[in-house]
């Protein structure tokens, strides 16, 4: 049997090739490395790849606002799973190279500054040569090892790198966990055509896309009590211009629950009573398995109930 | 077969009457007329009555607020039909009276309010001479005539009244319509046992009493959002301290549409999994046969397509 | 000077007389007993009277709608203090008579399906004698023993009436607090002319009444968020056509606080902003005391120093 | 006097350069091309530079994520002014090149995809050459050409670059319009330290960050209530997680209107009261210049006038 083709934010040593590996082992699968996450969601629309990785909320290495535009509109595709993956980076080196020699650092812009406290602390007076991306210095010395030449003629003596990227490129690592904020994560997810959706576990999370039926003030509240009358909560909420009339919007939603509760699916069908456009972008589990706080009278048993006083009442039963 | 037994407010003559005429001819039923409003609703608890006919929204003869209580607890009853009866009084009086006669005009203190302004135009300084029903004066008038004696002898010389009382007890009028709001108008209800729900006619009204669960600002607004976010309209809300703790409120209500229609139905089962206790108090025609107006997205079709639309991306269907 | 005048619903004995007695003790005022409560009200408009006391919240003598009605329209007045009088009945009859006498009872029919499952349990079997107010059995007996004759030839052993009417009219009580509920109390208003707003004390009422823009579902819950918004609790909603055209609906409502608190304030301001009428009906003490309480971010520290902080960033300070 | 300094994504004939040019003219202004967003904002904090100009709306060079995070915390600055860049491609190549010598076409991954409908349509089978920035495949062939070398040798014969670009390196243009999207535009702001806000023109926008008190699926509604209730419209809401609690978030809004405005302040005062962290990141004009829609009730006008009717009635004036 063929093994499935996973399209990703590339090369080798990237965050995304991390979310990968927690989605599937390199034996497991056929690796797709794209220049961008634009690609990688078209590569599963045209057929390339079954599924693509991509951040949906980071600003490590792009992503999120791509994400969410190629999603929302075109043949549709889903969420099938979300990861995580701690932000991280390790200032790595040649081998031989020792702190004391760094005097410039290369590095991709968004991790410089996610460094900047730590490198005034340890490294005051380093000089920042830009990368084009978070790899590339690592791929850059891997480069002129194998040539047999002086990774110094680079003009850089060390890199932020992804941790992952220290092994990968052959690197020596001089200093690790060199991010400001040590709690920095990134969520990623695994892209694929509709489907059967992953069964409940009681801690996920449902993506969808929603238009607005006008541009007043009360319209984007009436939307969201479509959410709160159930009790469902929203962990993400992003307005994205439509581009095809000014003051109209899209909105791109992370609902707390899975699509097969009971509160979440009559959420769902008010939207779609009441709002222009309605796309589910899936149901999956959670990263952090954090279990759906659920609220006083929104269980599927309450449901259930009110349904069957429902019926009672319905056919002149008492109450 | 036996006649349906009525309770209403009596003697003959009031505008309880009035009202049951509308619903149901005297020789098709054995009329019970009752003191007031509570004793006529209990007497269908206790099996004297199969109905009782009694005032939901008006002042002119009581109700209202005894009809809203006695309905909230005890043995559950319901609604089964609503009809409105012009509130008009009549100047009336003994055969042979004419208005310039009249200097004392005997009526129950409602209705002298309701035609302060007709008097003080037509008959300035005339005197009221209190009246403990709409009926009485009439009923009066009725005996002395009957026994042969000068009804001039009770101390009035006209009474305000019902206009179906002129008949009733055989008195002349002397000016019709002198109520100063001449679309004055009262709603009465029929009340019986649960049991079939009169059907849906697209013009129909449902009443039900809800406890709210606590005393914030938002539990109001939380219990109103159930009807809003289906697009139910209200025509009636009124709060009713529960009496059991201070600060605690039932609420009667009223919505247009029937429970069978799915917007209301989805908004019942709303309060029954958010509110400490709901009473439906039945759905039945609207009295002025005034369709409902159905907001857009809240048709049942729309809650069928809805339901459609939810089962099949439930089922791995790409929207 | 000259003692101030009320207006009442007399005569003596009436559970509105022992509101008023509350309020003003019987040497510092001019009693005016009138027939029924929109005639007590009305006193105050001609200027026959300066107060009117009349029932807010009661079914025992009427009151509630009507009071609602004649405040909404018209010359406008304002409540200007609450009295809550608890409503308890006495078995009382003529000196001389002893329960075991007891076989007819008068009472106004609302007294009597507040006494009957005492009535059930001590009396069984005991006959109704409807009368026509509370106290109108035991002014019947007074007048007889007046004249020197047999009260028993009224038809009627014994009487239920308020406690207060005992005394008055030289009855002698049987039982006490044959009320079925010892908890039920009628709320009283003090109404009279605009002028100075009794002063704040943390444990206030504000009535007003309010029409709304329009009848659709949003509308309501539109004004009631003019309220919650600013965390200003409701204890009292009642909706009443407005008259003027089919769905078009008045409220009157009691906020908890007082128009001088900031949050009332900015709540009424917002009503005035949005509905087509808002009428203010008063702030007074809450006849229970009982403090509001304030959520959090709502207090005038809390609006005092928004609008500080508002002041500095509009004058570009930093945040 | 010093010209003002500017940051921005730099070099020359970026996007964000364009839209620097509609803000201030080369000769009126220092020029700091930075090689991110955030670096561009933080040397506004550390002094370097007076003002930064970055993308906040876009997908076509970053920003976006990086410039909500960059602006929600640390040293407080302000949005002074929007401006929007339409976003064209243009295809170019060294002087002599001709559409028929395209096959291999530099561009930015964000480019390729933008065009990819017209290539498709123009150039079927041409291969793409990633480049690292919109400008860097034209400022290699201006390197090229100056050395006096063939720019083929670089491996690509044409690239998609910003209009602007075209002319700044010397290029050619081959086709002008390639974007798929004739109407993409980008919205950048100018940021500049706290002070005097921009005088309000009636066409305003204003922007701030604000965090819920809590979790719950009420707390969202309640927030966005304080903007509903005075009728300020929202054009951009975007959650962000916090990052020091799981299922936190922050939100980062652009309401409609200015600070100036009664409504707007109003809203803000109730953010103030009841969130626990309100940002004002700046009122300033549209740039679209599209007059803010005023609802009914809430202009200045009526704001002023609710006021005097207030204080009106806290008075004791009659309503």
């Amino acid at each position: 049997m063929a093994l499935p083709r996973y399209a990703y934010l590339g090369p080798a040593g990237t965050f995304t090739e991390a979310a990968l590996r927690q989605v599937v082992g390199p034996d497991a699968c056929v690796e797709l490395p794209q220049a961008d996450v634009s690609s990688a969601i078209e590569a599963v629309r045209t057929g390339e790849a079954d599924y693509a990785v991509v951040a949906i909320e980071s600003t490590v290495e792009g992503g999120v606002t791509a994400t969410l535009d190629s999603l929302a509109v075109g043949e549709p595709l889903v969420l099938l799973r979300e990861v995580l993956v701690p932000v991280q980076f390790t200032l790595a080196a040649a081998p031989g190279v020792t702190p004391h020699d760094v005097h410039r650092i290369s590095a991709h812009p968004h991790a410089w500054v996610q460094c900047r406290r730590w490198l005034a602390r340890h490294l005051p007076g380093v000089v920042h040569v830009p990368a084009t991306s978070n790899t590339a210095p690592a791929a850059l010395i891997a480069e002129r090892l194998a040539a047999g030449e002086d990774p110094l003629t680079l003009g850089f003596d060390a890199a932020l790198v992804p941790p992952p990227a220290v092994e990968t490129y052959g690197l020596t690592p001089l200093a690790e966990h060199v991010g400001d904020n040590p709690d920095a994560q990134t969520r990623f997810v695994v892209v694929g055509h509709p489907g059967e959706v992953p069964a409940p576990t009681g801690a996920d999370k449902t993506t969808l896309v929603v238009h607005l039926p006008d541009n007043e003030a009360g319209a984007l509240l009436a939307m969201l009590e479509q959410f709160a009358t159930r009790g469902v909560n929203l962990s993400r909420i992003e307005s994205r211009p439509i581009g095809d009339a000014l003051g109209r919007y899209s909105f791109s939603i992370d609902a707390e629950g899975h699509i097969a509760d009971e509160r979440v699916g009559e959420a769902f069908m008010g939207l779609h009573r009441r709002c222009p456009y309605v796309r589910f972008l899936g149901s999956y589990p959670r990263a952090d398995a954090q279990q759906t706080e659920v609220h006083v009278g929104t269980s599927d048993h309450d449901f259930v109930t009110a349904r069957a006083w429902l019926d009672a009442i319905r056919g002149g039963a008492a109450t």
